[in-house]
């Protein structure tokens, strides 16, 4: 079965041109097929602050409102999605940048909640594996942005670490998957004060081992929840570490490997 | 030979939400593979007016610079290019919504100008003809917004109409392209103030004697120099006509055909 990565990379590395440089250097040396899933950053919070726009909360959650979706539209899949994509054909990485509604690719519904209305936010409710294999296929790298669609015209604001899990997945039928969580601590910690005190690999029944022990902070709780559910649905393996260690990240060298 | 349909829409079909479901309800019954170009509306100078960014000058040209590159990519590559995309998968015509930059598909440089810097403006060196029929024989549609690199990292702001035109000759190798602008007025007009005046058709020898008698408004001369040269690069018609008039427009009912 052929390799593919899928890697998500947050608002660490999209903020930092040095960084994200030396990153999608990194990502482009990786054998085999990659997806590359990039969340916002710092620019679209900026933009709205700039065009005067208030952040709408509700019961302490962000609310994408119309102008909100707008911004998140224009910076995701316009600005930062297609300077990556610059990028990478600078450094020989043929690649294509695409959002959920490209390629039909992903679909999803707006959030249903009786008690709160998170407005434009969309819950994933597929992966089109064909159109993205054909993507893959023709490609080195994809490139994508944290925006979907619900089939009838109306775009949605989602989760880029829930893109990454959901794209891993459907991948997982056709490919081996690992799929590779980039963010600003060096993995999972046993000491979240302490950088030092990262775990190398990860089970389920160490997990749980973990959990009963109270040693799994609150947000890391969902994203290794997540982790496992996508082990469960046939991804490969999980890694959670730091952008500017790609390359010993994917080797398991640092951060935490999470295998069923 | 497959017939492929490119087609460009400007501001006046982008600024209208009615007038742009209507083409693009019209643009995906086309039959055959289609490619969309648009350009860019008032969006981009709506957004600049609001954060503050005056827009640079120099010898009565606008001139792209860093912020305006900024915001024409948001606008263009993100909002515009990713609503586009939505509405066709809505109704079912399945596209995907890319720019230059993506698939390495549209080469640009810098302008180069002694006397005028125009900023990040791009002329375009080449359209990757395997990657765009790549692109076209996976999806309904390709709908392309006008940005561009330079294979080094940078993207441009490359004019839509020269993108056609680019896109229509590349593809001229491996199809029968008609190639359509859509504009305000309903085609080629003898009189620019009688919108009753439509040259239904236009050959090379009509065309000089039109040129020789002043017949051609200042704005209409390197549209039709551009559809020629088109034409002489192996595309097989031009037509220029209104958008809300596509259909008829396609079959030659409205419109002005320009053929060798």
């Amino acid at each position: 079965m052929e390799k593919v990565s899928v890697i998500k990379i947050g608002g660490n590395v999209i903020d930092d041109p040095k960084a994200l440089k030396k990153f999608l250097k990194d990502f482009s040396s990786i054998k085999g097929k990659k997806v590359l899933i990039h969340g916002g950053g710092k620019l679209a919070t900026r933009m709205a602050e700039q065009l005067g726009i208030e952040q709408q909360m509700n019961a302490g959650r962000r609310i994408t409102d119309e102008e909100t979706l707008k911004i998140v539209t224009m910076v995701y899949a316009g600005y930062i999605n297609k300077n990556i994509v610059a990028q990478l054909q600078a450094i020989d990485c043929k690649s294509i940048g695409i959002c959920g509604a490209d390629a039909n690719l992903i679909k999803a519904h707006k959030r249903k909640n009786a008690a709160v209305d998170y407005g434009y936010v969309g819950d994933v409710d597929n992966v089109k594996t064909k159109q993205l294999k054909k993507l893959i296929d023709a490609h080195d790298a994809i490139v994508i942005a944290p925006i979907t669609h619900d089939g009838k015209g109306q775009l949605l604001n989602t989760n880029a670490d829930t893109i990454a899990q959901e794209t891993a997945q459907a991948l997982s039928k056709s490919y081996k998957v690992q799929l590779v969580y980039c963010f600003e601590k060096p993995g999972v910690l046993l000491d979240a004060a302490d950088d030092k005190s990262c775990i190398k690999k990860m089970n389920p029944s160490y997990f749980n081992f973990l959990v009963k022990e109270g040693a799994i902070y609150d947000g890391m709780l969902p994203k290794l929840q997540n982790a496992f559910h996508a082990l469960e649905k046939g991804v490969d393996k999980v890694r959670i570490g730091q952008s500017n260690a790609l390359k010993s990240l994917l080797k398991g060298q640092s951060g935490t490997t999470i295998k069923l």
